[in-house]
């Protein structure tokens, strides 16, 4: 049933992805975490979306003919916005192509160009002249001779002199900020990396970063195993606070986890974990209070405070890090008890309040986040969309990896793309937002989100579709994707599934009203939305639109998908100590809309939860 | 043969001392560590010494009727440096009597009331109002709005969620500089306690102080359980060195003896040891890196570079102390490798290079310290003089505690002061400083150091202390000033003890004349000569000149005592970070003159071996 993907591999990024054909290079380059710029909203007339097909390109179409010369198109210039994939490509992006102001997250494994890499982590490899009579001032000072004023760690203070004396007063010193953390034999300095993780509710991703070059070496994810403990931040909350092992329980399940990610960054990247000095994670407050041991109680119940607002640095001990001893852990500033550092990294990584207009950030996961920038100010609300987008509390739902349904498209019969081209085995955020938009459309769901059962459906539905419809002998109704056999089981939909999206929807969408009628603005006035969240496919726009995540009044080509935002700024803030006093500052300048105790919200959140009509 | 002493209190200061009658009151105050002004230099002229007896008054002498009316002498005043105490009696010292520039230190236990009381610790009490929705900044937020910025420990910050709300939001901050280590349920504020410790090659001393007044609860004092592993600097140094587990066996050696003092002292105050917050440390280089575990090699070898100069503030588990567990230690910057902490600490208590004209502070103790200021300029060196003055190396040498002879006065016999005034057991510093003076003049040593046998002394010597000298079957003589009976031995003192002393003597003779000629200056053009220690009694000034610890031509008048000064800016480092701030300026600005290395040093160290004649 899955319909076989072709790969398209964009130049000179390296970056290579898996699509249906006809989908279009503009959406292709999305899904590779490129966006191309679209002034005229995709329409074909503005030209700027000129890509070049080194090998696989199709005939060219009426618009191309329009914008390039005979010979621009025998070389296999296309407009990105106007090209169907038709079969396995090579496409080359001009670097004037890409959507400027976004390229930083964009292209979010490379590390934006202009952000200085000038990490707090530093290695300099010294050879010092030995002491004499003349001059026999203390290790330390002679040390600082070279590396100016420093602090020593006792524990280090205490190797200091036979470190020195060992080595012949040559070797790496490597320091946090001004903390002279270890003093290692031989010149180490090409040694220095560090782990930006995103602690989301439902999932973890991290990443091994090279701090001299700020190149990524590796990438893991995983489920958060506090999941098996409560799968949304209220449960958690409650298990932390009601028992005395609670609290332990998850700070070690997520501890944990995250040292197995390290592991196997090292192992893959081929770095020794006494090499990564620095960890920084970036995640809702909750997590972040939970991956700290604090207690979070009070984040679940009225008023809501978070234990700490500014950033936190942490000796890696004290935390249960397995990396240098003396290393240490980076927690971004929260804004409120729902509003967290992911927030905080999002809105760095997007350079949110740096950008002309109004501009919304939203980011989507088992908290939906929403962010607001204009004219130097900022807003920000959280609401708790469940983890339906992460597929959870989703009958057949499942994380964006192997196995899971990421496209659906309704085409007389249904064509689905799977993550890793295997058969199906269940469907992930950016599949159900794909399956409910086209449900909605062929009219199988009504704009209420009720399923309908096959004899209520609109006539015209062809026969195939009608078929997957199936009624169980208490009523209940489902839609099912694929076709279950003797080894794995049917991927079908429930209503229940279908009123776990619309809630997801409504909040985020009421969320997003709150936010604009707060600053004064209209779904209009946006000049762009960034869509952030860790589906691991591209959203299509249309169809977030169609069920209502995202306002259907607003303009296709000013929604840009943005990718991991939040673990992004996580690579940012280990990268660069100036990106860590822009996140205070932004954490500090941010409005915190609390949007539980909001009347109004409530209301929306309601509404929003009807499907717009088609 | 221990005459029996006399108790003097001195008022309003409430201190009392034991002393041998005919003791000069001058004698007696600086016993009780205060230092009467005498810029006529003692001889009764510039009646400045004015005290008043108020019971036990002797009749008044000539300078006395000069000095006070009759009325005046019936009310019991008199010139202290003319004035023997006769009797059990209590003296007034009126305020402007006492030497103005040294009350500082002479008054020790008081602390200064010119030292501004702003220790790094502070405690605060403190009402918030609890969060509401209007409110709901975080946590450290809150308490930041009435303390200012803070950094919360992340041990703390853990608890303090539950802290604030099991508590109504009330409670004591406990803050160490911008650090909150604490949150403690109730008004706490008045219990806030530091430890102060002079950590001695051979003694210790400590005491534990009330970080809100200032004031001083508890003293204790004990000998260094290093002796044991090597009874002076390189010893030490050596054994640290010589097997993996030496470090570790003299750092738990004096840490545990430090734990003790810590117990008993606050034992003694009725003070819990989790409200020490801080605890401050004054040693030599090699002491103070013991106590932190850092390897000292480097100070056993030319050129003695020590680990660190500028003072460390650790944190007190890592250092593995007995106080509020997120407590701090601070150590003393360093001058170098045999100039350490202590020196710095010295110079800090005694205002050093504030004071008019040339002084030298002179810190008598295993190793002995100089230190010389004039006009802004610092110099210090310091010299192996060896324990014989804390009583280590001496055959019958002791602590100044119960059973020493700290007094010898020979007047046809012996006259012994014992301190405790119960048969003597041995003999401590200021005993045996003394006892070499009055064996000089009395012709029993030779300016050469040698203890003459009977035959050879002076025909005009009284038999009674003829017959104390003693020659064994091997041609050894002794000097016996205690004879022994069925439960205890004699106390004697042998020609080896002689040497020890002319060795210890010595060393800070050539040590002060080379520090003299390196700013150019002659012993008359000192102003003042401090001499510091843990005698446990005062020097007799006299005597110290006639065994050539300080130079003959010094005018007696110029020299005070001034107690222990290390342990003095132990305590000032603990009550004042402005005291902390100066220590590291005096260390960085002081010149640090190598005696080791000085072969002019060997040359003079020579010379001053042999008693200066009398």
């Amino acid at each position: 049933m899955s319909d076989q993907q072709i790969s398209v591999t964009f130049q000179p990024h390296g970056r290579s992805v898996h699509v249906l054909p006809g989908t279009k290079i503009l959406e292709a380059a999305a899904q590779a975490g490129m966006t191309i710029e679209t002034p005229c909203g995709g329409a074909g007339v503005c030209g700027k979306c000129r890509v070049r097909i080194a090998s696989g390109a199709c005939p060219p179409g009426d618009a191309d003919r329009r914008a390039f010369t005979a010979d621009q198109l025998r070389d296999g210039w296309r407009l990105a916005c106007q090209t169907a994939i038709c079969s396995h490509a090579v496409i080359h992006i001009p670097q004037e192509s890409l959507f400027a102001d976004q390229h930083k997250i964009l292209t979010e494994s490379h590390v934006d160009a202009t952000l200085e890499v000038l990490p707090a982590v530093r290695k300099v490899y010294v050879t010092l002249p030995p002491p004499t009579l003349e001059d026999n001032v203390a290790d330390l000072l002679r040390l600082e001779g070279r590396l100016g004023p420093l602090k020593a760690d006792l524990n280090l203070l205490r190797r200091l002199p036979s470190l020195l004396r060992d080595n012949g007063f040559s070797g790496t010193a490597v320091l946090t900020d001004h903390h002279l953390i270890d003093f290692e034999p031989g010149d180490t300095a090409s040694r220095c990396y560090g782990a930006a993780f995103d602690i989301g509710t439902t999932t973890l991703v991290g990443c091994l970063l090279d701090l001299t070059s700020g190149s990524e070496l590796s990438v893991s994810s995983a489920i958060n195993p506090q999941v098996r403990l409560g799968d949304d931040v209220l449960s958690r909350i409650h298990h932390a606070s009601s028992s005395p092992a609670g609290l332990a329980q998850l700070r070690d399940a997520v501890i944990g986890a995250v040292a197995t990610m390290l592991a196997r960054m090292c192992t893959e990247a081929g770095v020794d974990s006494r090499w990564v000095y620095e960890a920084a994670f970036a995640g809702n407050t909750t997590m972040q209070q939970l991956l700290c041991g604090i207690d979070p109680s009070p984040l679940g119940e009225v008023p809501f405070a978070p234990a700490h607002a500014r950033g936190l640095i942490v000796p890696a001990g004290q935390l249960g890090l397995a990396i240098h001893p003396a290393g240490a852990a980076y927690l971004f500033p929260v804004i409120g008890g729902f509003v967290g550092g992911d927030s905080v990294a999002g809105m760095l990584a997007t350079r949110l309040s740096e950008q002309d207009g109004p501009v919304l950030l939203v980011d989507i996961g088992t908290n939906g986040e929403i962010m607001l920038a204009t004219r130097g100010q900022l807003w920000a609300a959280s609401t708790a969309a469940g983890p339906a987008f992460e597929g959870a509390r989703i009958s057949c739902g499942m994380r964006a990896t192997t196995g899971a349904i990421e496209k659906v498209v309704m085409d007389g019969d249904l064509r689905l793309g799977v993550i890793g081209d295997v058969p199906p085995v269940g469907v992930c955020g950016s599949g159900l937002i794909d399956l409910a938009a086209e449900l909605l459309a062929g009219g199988i769901v009504s704009p209420e989100g009720r399923l309908l059962p096959s004899d209520e459906i609109p006539s015209s539905l062809p026969a195939t579709l009608a078929s997957r419809l199936r009624t169980d002998q208490a009523g209940h109704v489902r839609f099912v994707l694929a076709e279950g056999d003797g080894t794995r089981q049917a991927v079908a939909i429930t209503q229940r599934d279908i009123r776990e999206l619309q809630l997801a929807t409504g909040a985020i969408r009421a969320g997003i009203a709150i936010l604009l009628k707060q600053a004064g603005l209209a779904v209009g006035d946006l000049q762009r939305v960034l869509i952030a969240g860790g589906f691991g496919s591209f959203i299509r726009r249309s169809n977030a639109q169609r069920i209502g995540l995202l306002p259907g009044e607003l303009d296709h080509g000013r929604i840009h998908y943005v990718g991991n935002a939040s673990l992004a700024g996580a690579k940012w803030a280990l990268l660069s100590t100036g990106a860590r006093q822009q996140a205070e500052d932004l954490a500090r300048r941010t409005r915190h809309v609390e949007l539980a105790t909001d009347s109004e919200f409530q209301t929306l959140f309601a509404e929003a939860m009807i499907f717009p009509a088609t």
